[in-house]
């Protein structure tokens, strides 16, 4: 066999871990009869106050209470036997540990969920009745990532990431993929932004089936790590963003997910915590149903006017929905006494 | 042509005003593409908490916040040009006023709403930002029947009834063919009973292509009318109930609607008020949709183990989900101090 400088760098850049269309199409089929097939659900209301087409893609209706239940559940379907039979173990106070808790019991396997001790006492309960190990630490004394790392190795546990992860990502485009099935054509797709694993799957997907559909992500005004990464041209670590998005509240966008949103995301636009609030009682008294902060990042840009589309067709995911009648109640206290 | 008694007899039974598939096959098609097809969900809590499979119907999602719609827009629908340039009235300060009145401006038509003076002022503002005219009255001085009688002969206006009418049992009978054909077969079929439209026009449907399905109505305990009038063997009146549940406080049955069901429907089961906001809570918190107390009857009477289904399909109707976030929070808030 012959020495081919180009065939090898072909190979090189073939095992650099990527997402195909291919990888999407695979988990979509794992996840189908397991993951719900959930609704795009309209809003005249909203149409009329955006001058747009508004497809809402409720993946606060999702299993578990986000889209996330489709990453974790790809991931871990992936491991062998041996893998399953050990366990794995994963970092999240949210909707991440819902999602690898509940996965991990479908699937055969155990979750050890590791949460920083003042998480609120709902979701440590949460995760021990889905039958999760918690773990949890001091986070002001402890380093988390050396903590998962050697409860990784001493257990023989395999770490499931939140989304910057191939096998997270494919799972997460799987919401894109049945979107644009249920709807049909999009001009824009609008979505929130957090580590950037869902906006990547619907890069991965757009680019191969609906390449003139506009990609933006929204982030928070305090936690716009993606836009100043764009900007920037690399990955740039912000302090820690303090906003009601609970789900959002990384410092640095993945390694993975922003080398592919690089290259395919429009725009990154932010929103403020009022303007999330505002979102998130559109959604209750019009659309009907419950989204938590992070959940309706896009919606709140819509309803803002922060994306430009006039006469479009609009996808707009809703991502989340675990929020408790208590925590529900305090965000839109304000509203409740103002009017 | 001879005289023939029994065919003058089949002629008599055949001018009485009843619902037949037919009927409810062609309100299906003139609601398509119109009305939503509702998504039907499921909430691996609930079906562990009842051990059923349970598929929740969630008309709270329709057009307008309830299957209100589909009965008035059929209903207008089949109105002829000259009628429909008159308009419409009908009595409600509730869904079926949002569904009259936004159902009348799709087709052309003009509605005038007769309310109470002292109906919630949202409720006549809403009627009025959706085009139609609002006419309040003295709810103690004032007799409703004789003054919507009044107003449709001086205006030539055409009354959409809010229940007892075969195009409106027809419309709300789309609801139940619907979730047949998404749902397949059902052991049992639980829906919230008022006027009872919904009920017949699951009975009508079920009877023809689904027999053996079990059809179960829920009332609250103070406005139990049906399940007293079933037991009598005719139509009782009952005082006006005290209930949070203000979509079905109506005090008798629908003349044709309880002619219906009363040849079809399996039991009325009754919920507290308490069981009620249980239920709306819960929908909230485990399957993220909003639902106004009439809306949740069929779910509360799950929760309460008030339907006997071990191990069954179960379909349940979520009726409707228009309530505001202030009324929402007053109701619940005896829980959100509670824990």
């Amino acid at each position: 066999m012959t020495s081919n400088p180009h065939l090898i760098a072909d190979l090189t850049v073939a095992v650099k871990p990527s997402v195909t269309l291919a990888d999407v199409h695979a988990a979509a089929a794992r996840l189908a009869g397991v993951a719900d097939r959930t609704p795009v659900l309209s809003c005249p209301a909203l149409d009329e106050w955006v001058s747009a087409q508004v497809l809402l893609k409720c993946e606060n209706l999702q299993r578990t209470g986000s889209f996330k239940f489709r990453g974790a559940y790809n991931a871990i379907s992936r491991l062998n036997i041996e893998q399953r039979s050990h366990g794995v173990i994963a970092f999240s106070s949210g909707n991440h540990a819902l999602a690898v808790a509940t996965a991990a019991r479908m699937l055969g396997s155990t979750a050890l969920i590791v949460m920083p001790s003042d998480a609120p006492p709902a979701k440590l309960t949460a995760a021990s009745e889905l039958g999760a190990h918690v773990r949890t630490f001091d986070r002001y004394t402890e380093d988390r990532f050396a903590l998962t790392d050697r409860l990784a190795a001493e257990h023989g546990l395999t770490l499931i990431p939140p989304y910057d992860h191939v096998d997270v990502i494919a799972g997460a485009g799987s919401v894109t993929l049945e979107l644009l099935n249920q709807a049909g054509p999009l001009d824009v797709l609008v979505m929130p932004l957090g580590g950037g694993g869902q906006l990547a799957g619907a890069g991965v997907v757009t680019t191969a089936i609906s390449p003139a559909t506009r990609l933006i992500g929204v982030e928070t005004a305090t936690g716009d790590k993606t836009r100043q990464s764009l900007r920037a041209g690399h990955r740039v670590r912000i302090p820690v963003p303090h906003t009601i998005a609970d789900g959002v509240t990384g410092e640095i966008p993945g390694e993975l997910t922003f080398a592919l949103n690089q290259h395919r995301v429009s725009d990154v636009v932010v929103v403020s915590d009022e303007e999330i609030t505002t979102a998130m009682a559109w959604l209750f008294q019009e659309v009907k149903v419950v989204a938590e902060p992070s959940g309706v990042l896009a919606v709140a840009a819509l309803l803002a006017g922060r994306v430009d589309l006039p006469d479009q067709r609009v996808g707009a995911v809703v991502s989340g929905g675990n929020i408790d009648l208590h925590r529900f109640h305090a965000l839109l206290q304000s509203r409740l006494t103002r009017t």
